[in-house]
């Protein structure tokens, strides 16, 4: 005979730290998820000034996880990526004020009507409760991940890297005196304990302690996570995006977007990654696409007609090699693209459903059949008529902010900005009512 | 040197028949994605037209799985589940019928504006791809879950017991010829090939072949599906249900919704399987509570307090047991129910917290402050105010339709309808717009 207990954690205290950590994420979002949105953004407000006033603490831990990359001979690249400075961590201060000015998703109705026995029925927007965010350098994230998940209502546990562990300490201790100071909970905000493997092993397995996972990272990575977590997982971010030139086109226009798709800023994955050209478009088109990526610095990885075609070119530029079968899968974040001709519209559509990682595909064509055809079959999160592949993206789409891109299908596609680190719960109102 | 390849599936093609089908699915899905409604519809009109004039064949098979079943010494209510009759074949067919005259959910806008830049944004609804569902019994689940993914333009995988092989092979057949016949790929609908734990483990692994799994069935299977799948899963059904009486409360109104609750259809996954009552009305409420469960035939599983209640009672033809640490957390789909003495609303939701399965619970209360706080606080798929926990069901939401109701909180919470069964994707339109 047992009373019933009262306590909603559990009874042994788990001995795992990172468990522990997933608890009380657990018992913060219980009081984060009735919260009215002004007390969320208050709390947001004193993030963001707690930042700017303890800058000085953040970029000597900074230093710290900066100098030991340099020591590991990191690359520069990746080295700037991990490194703040006063100007950053003001800019990451205001893209937190930024998320204050964003409606808040919790408490809206999505569907409501009154049932034919006059049960009133209301869908509303809820917070999904704990969120894990799996992510790789770059210390602005761990802000950005923690203000968005606190302003829809989320507990956060974040698992950077390893070589910004000493800034993500310092930044999350900062947050965390901010929210308590507001009055919300601490835990709200919480950095997964330890920098070992076993610490993300032991946060991928706490199925009914955390909700979601959100990897963001590179493909490795996300791999990693979908395979071995038994908690719900987002997909995110891988792009091999493709642009395809239609045989009714305007060239100038096919020109630029190629151009802008590829070069704009390669390394994200929202760049375009292969060119499909129609074959009848081919000849007038693929010169002075040729040209124009050689212009921008852009290697042609080609297959065989697209090799012909350049062959042909009299004192061209163009840096063209022959494709190989990777290509055509390959993310290459880098001045490259794959290309080939292709004998149809849907030639190019059963390429893209074959190879492309379902990111986004751009068409550009003249033709208002081409156009409809390319944006039925192609089942991508994004399909662009006549736009730039760069166009994905949460702040170009007007949701104000990304915690990331999702590639899969269920939950969210495409640009997951606040209402998509929500879920719904039914509310079900009578005067009595049984069946 | 390569060309690009053009056939959208995988060379060579594999040797497993799990694989095979789940190959055959993806082309089907494709092939079906475009297709208006109306292809569709035709398509269920068929499938229930073959339903009934190939009954004959559908009951012979039946009859090799129900003799089996027998011989195999299955109990005769499981049995009765898996028999079907003409009227049962009949009533199938005429779920079909239902299923036509539901919207379409593939094509809806579910977002749509013109961006600052002049691009034009539409987030329309999608089929999710291949849909695999895994479940026990029933044979009727297989027409049911063709029918619903057919309508929302998905290729459905089959994975049903080994007790109802025969059933679902004939069911399968003729629903295929049908959808053949109606001129859309019969692949649409597929059967997993073999009887075996392996063709599961592999349909769970089929991780980019297939979108979603969808297990319907008992506990363990869920939880089967759940731990082992690389494939996103929609976890459904199991209901630890709580009607929580509060201390202002209508004492008939209340009595009359925990019987419902509990005892209307005591096997399904939305019925009661425990009662939380604040301890200023236990006095007045408890006896009326105990004398009513024990007329419907219920079992009290009881805490210290409602024990001690129970004994105040005399000639009470109460059932009462005493409660022990497992009974707050079972499911127990039949005439028991856990029965606990709160000291406050906020006591309930920590129970409610701690035990339940986020499926249903109820608050019966003449109170706005707390009908109010109950909704804000409780974390389940549906909270109900002065209504049954029978209502949370897709044909009572007025959904038209089932596929089950998820208990988790990512893509769908609680009855999933058609809409549920799909993904979304942004079209973004311009006129050459670069960054």
């Amino acid at each position: 005979m047992t009373s019933a207990p009262t306590s909603p954690l559990t009874d042994p205290w788990p001995k795992s730290p990172v468990l522990q950590t997933a608890y009380r994420a657990r018992a913060a979002a219980a009081d984060l998820a009735p919260l009215p949105r002004a007390a969320k953004d208050d709390a947001l407000l004193a993030m963001a000034d707690a930042l700017e006033v303890r800058t000085k603490e953040i970029l000597e831990a900074n230093a710290v996880d900066v100098e030991r990359a340099r020591e590991a001979g990191t690359s520069e690249a990746i080295v700037d990526r991990l490194t703040l400075t006063p100007e950053r961590v003001r800019a990451i201060a205001s893209d937190v004020r930024d998320v204050v000015a964003l409606p808040d998703p919790v408490g809206e109705v999505v569907r409501g009507s009154t049932l034919p026995n006059g049960i009133d029925l209301r869908q509303v927007r809820v917070p999904l409760g704990v969120v894990g965010i799996i992510y790789e350098a770059r210390p602005n994230v761990t802000v950005d991940a923690a203000a968005l998940c606190l302003k829809s209502g989320n507990a956060v546990l974040l698992r950077g890297s390893s070589s910004a562990y000493q800034s993500n300490t310092a930044l999350v201790k900062v947050l965390r005196d901010a929210v308590g100071g507001a009055g919300l909970p601490a835990d709200a905000v919480q950095l997964v304990p330890g920098e070992s493997r076993e610490s993300v092993t032991e946060l991928m397995r706490a199925r009914g302690l955390v909700d979601v996972l959100i990897p963001r990272g590179g493909a490795s990575l996300i791999r990693t996570v979908v395979e071995e977590s038994t908690v719900p997982v987002i997909e995110t971010g891988t792009g091999n995006c493709h642009v395809y030139v239609d045989a009714q086109t305007d060239l100038d226009m096919a020109v630029e977007i190629l151009v802008n798709s590829k070069a704009q800023r390669p390394s994200v994955c929202n760049a375009a990654e292969t060119l499909l050209v129609h074959q009848d478009i081919a000849p007038e088109f693929l010169p002075r696409a040729l040209d124009a990526l050689a212009e921008a610095g852009v290697t042609v990885h080609a297959d065989e007609r697209v090799l012909a075609a350049a062959e042909q070119l009299e004192g061209s530029k163009a840096t063209v090699v022959p494709a190989v079968m990777d290509d055509w899968e390959t993310e290459y974040l880098s001045y490259d693209i794959a290309a080939a001709v292709v004998d149809s519209l849907d030639a190019a559509v059963a390429h893209i459903r074959l190879w492309s990682s379902g990111h986004t595909e751009a068409i550009v064509t003249t033709s208002q059949a081409a156009a409809r055809r390319f944006t039925q079959l192609v089942d991508s999160t994004t399909v662009a008529v006549n736009a730039s592949t760069r166009f994905t993206d949460g702040g170009q789409f007007g949701f104000g902010a990304e915690i990331g891109i999702s590639t899969q299908k269920l939950h969210a596609r495409g640009p997951m900005g606040l209402p998509e680190l929500t879920s719904t719960k039914y509310i079900v109102t009578g005067d009595g009512h049984t069946r």
